[in-house]
């Protein structure tokens, strides 16, 4: 039997006291070194988890290829590099499918059960199991959702509402108004895309959200002019354009992980924050090696910001890790040993904006030519043509996703998710818990344990 | 600047003395609970040094889920799992590719250098570069090679020999012999295949060494009924046959493990072992499922066999990595959330064999029933029929892999290897040093380290 075995079967939970877990992971000693000068023996007052949507093993390693600089002679490594501290299996409980999806993942990560897909934060019998959030919540932290896709998206929505489906977004924006925990909203800071869930014709929940004294923000320059400690902020209808897309008006993973912070830890009692880069994993499902950059570079930056604020404060546990991968992505195809990223880095905006201004009028050529950021061919002209003239903008976007499939030497297996574990970085306080080899419901397991949260596991 | 940004870049190496290693990788007293109750301030008498060639997290992942006990709710880890300790990079310094082929990467983990694909112990100016396991005889340890390929092929040839080429596979035969270190012949233990490359119209090195006292076995019986210290056993011509297709005669990855441990432990000095896993990458490079799980588990039979070693030893540090992944290969494909193992632990035989069998003249439908251990369709006879009327073996073995890669789900993407980081696994004292996010070289330069050996790595 080994600590994993043993850990992975704790039925309840509960029974396991602090004390029997300091034995199990071990002394804290190592933990200076290996996490980066923080001192793991700091009590936990603040968990930043940060999940990368997608982000399997062949997502940070090509980032770190694609980041390199060219003019030394080592790679060098990328800003989670240095906290990597183990991997995690994501397997799910589905009685049709042993791959999981986000909301399936999210809740194993959020309440430490095996789930069904589709399920948000509820069992196999769809009863409603306790998140993190909300024992962080019960224990008077304050409490934020972080995402770029809509708000109410499976990974955010399994750690703030309860559903049978995660396709019930309108019941997961009423969820975050609607259940209450010592008479508080569970959530006080909800940052991503999805007006349309929230601005309905039945239900304005901003509007609720404003007369219980919640700010409301549409904007980067809104989002920071305000200060209030709770607050909706909504920066697009659906999800929020890709990195590489934006706006001046629209905030990065980045500007909102900051804003979030700067306003979660103003509670004299901590925090907990969770962080989705989603549109990795929307990125791979398309095959888009160039929107998958772009998100990785804004996961990326919003661990950076999570990393500078965790080392100032001393007491903030940070974790990043993935749900599964997507897309079955790897570096290097059709018996070629090489993956060529320069073109990834010269595109200035992603296939999907390309082939939708195509779609709009305007001309091939002159398209890829201003976007691309490459020398385009007469050939792959006329590939992207081809599929424009059938006027159907999914064949445009996958013509030009395809050029730069085949000139990088992108392979992709699936538009769905894969199965391989994934990476799990870890810094601050008692982030030596979190090394080795995890299930992903270890995650929530842990931070119970961290919390101390009155919680009973019972995987059904 | 990172812990391992600065470890990278170290250069002379030997100039980093053990102490400012302690200080780089953090204090031991967190190793007793992650590496398994080893005693992590021992020394470190013996390195067992495993290699996956081709085995990627995807490989692990799946071996993982096709292991898995059905009867029971949560996956069972694999023997490797809880010693999961961190990654590792693979990038070749290659002037024309930048993904590693096995002997840039062997080199890599040897020596401590990166270098050209093709390359076996030789800098990018071709000039040799010393191995650990040379090192380790310069300090008058025993020395092993383990391998299912030809003992002669790129990963051992790596740790036993230096040649521009991999492919000059006689002369890397003959360094086995010719290159001496203080009069003695540098590998005592060369256990795989390569009757071919060893016993030549030109030369027989069998008989050779056999002059200079080594013991030559052929045969599983052979092996241990032999208890030389020194000894050559080759077991066939080129490869040796993937596990599930081995007869009686052919011991396993995990028989010769065992056999080069009793004949090194011998040494009071202590040894260096070196065990690669051949035909993972092999079965990768074929896109062929059955024979990579087939060769998984001889993998981790042969890894659950140091490991008891290392328990009993109490002075012998195990690692296990990989030196790339293969094939693209993902869980999961084709949009399929599922990834359905069993049949590929139902096979009897591999692809490669049934696929003999046919173009010997055996009927498709009954060597698939006989050896598939599925109930195989009329449409999956046909298809393999078509390939078989062209009297092609590699097309009759495509056809039977094809069956197998569209009834599980499992994807490929190349027929070569790709890019992304590899699994790390250690075990015993000083394993702690081996967590977190390493490049290959590091393997080399920990392990150097280790054996205070006498080495300045510059890299070219």
């Amino acid at each position: 039997m080994t600590t994993h075995s043993f850990k992975k079967k704790l039925i309840p939970f509960a029974a396991i006291s602090v004390i029997s877990f300091a034995g199990i992971f071990g002394a804290a000693a190592d933990a200076q070194a290996k996490s980066g000068q923080a001192d793991s023996n700091a009590k936990v007052k603040n968990v930043i988890f940060l999940i990368g949507d997608g982000m399997g093993n062949s997502y940070t390693s090509a980032y770190r290829y694609l980041k390199d600089d060219p003019t030394t002679k080592l790679v060098e490594r990328t800003a989670m590099d240095e906290y990597l501290v183990g991997m995690q299996m994501t397997y799910a409980e589905d009685p049709d499918e042993n791959i999981t999806d986000s909301s399936s993942a999210a809740t194993a990560m959020a309440a430490g059960i095996k789930t069904y897909n589709s399920a948000v934060a509820v069992d196999n019998d769809k009863s409603e199991v306790k998140t993190v959030l909300e024992a962080a919540k019960e224990q008077g932290k304050a409490t934020g959702l972080v995402a770029t896709s809509e708000i109410t998206h499976a990974t955010p929505a399994s750690f703030g509402s309860h559903d049978p489906s995660r396709r019930n977004m309108n019941g997961i924006a009423d969820d975050y108004f609607d259940e209450l925990i010592n008479g508080e909203h569970k959530v006080d800071v909800l940052l991503g895309g999805g007006t349309d869930l929230l601005i309905r014709e039945d239900r304005n929940l901003v509007k609720e959200f404003q007369a219980d004294g919640f700010s409301y923000v549409d904007s980067k320059q809104e989002l920071f002019a305000d200060d209030n400690e709770q607050v909706v902020g909504l920066f697009a209808p659906g999800g929020m354009p890709k990195m590489i897309d934006r706006d001046a008006d629209t905030p990065s993973l980045k500007d909102m992980t900051v804003s979030a912070l700067d306003r979660l830890s103003q509670d004299k009692d901590g925090f907990f924050l969770m962080v989705e880069g989603s549109q990795i994993d929307w990125a791979g499902h398309d095959n888009d090696i160039v929107s998958a950059m772009s998100e990785m570079e804004d996961f990326e930056l919003a661990f950076q910001a999570a990393i500078d604020f965790a080392k100032k404060d001393k007491h903030t546990l940070v974790i990043a890790t993935a749900d599964h991968s997507t897309g079955g992505f790897s570096m290097g195809a059709a018996g070629q040993y090489n993956w060529l990223s320069e073109i990834i880095e010269g595109a200035k905006r992603t296939p999907d904006f390309m082939a939708q201004r195509i779609i709009n009028g305007a001309g091939v050529g002159e398209t890829l030519e201003a976007y691309s950021g490459f020398k385009v061919t007469a050939a792959e002209i006329r590939s992207v043509e081809t599929a424009a003239a059938k006027n159907d903008l999914r064949a445009v976007d996958n013509a030009i996703e395809a050029i730069y499939n085949a000139r990088t030497f992108t392979g992709w297996t699936t538009g769905g998710h894969t199965g391989e574990d994934v990476s799990v970085y870890a810094y601050g306080p008692s982030s030596d818990n979190f090394a080795g080899h995890l299930d992903n419901t270890d995650q929530a397991k842990l931070i119970f344990d961290l919390l101390k949260a009155d919680v009973t596991i019972t995987d059904k």
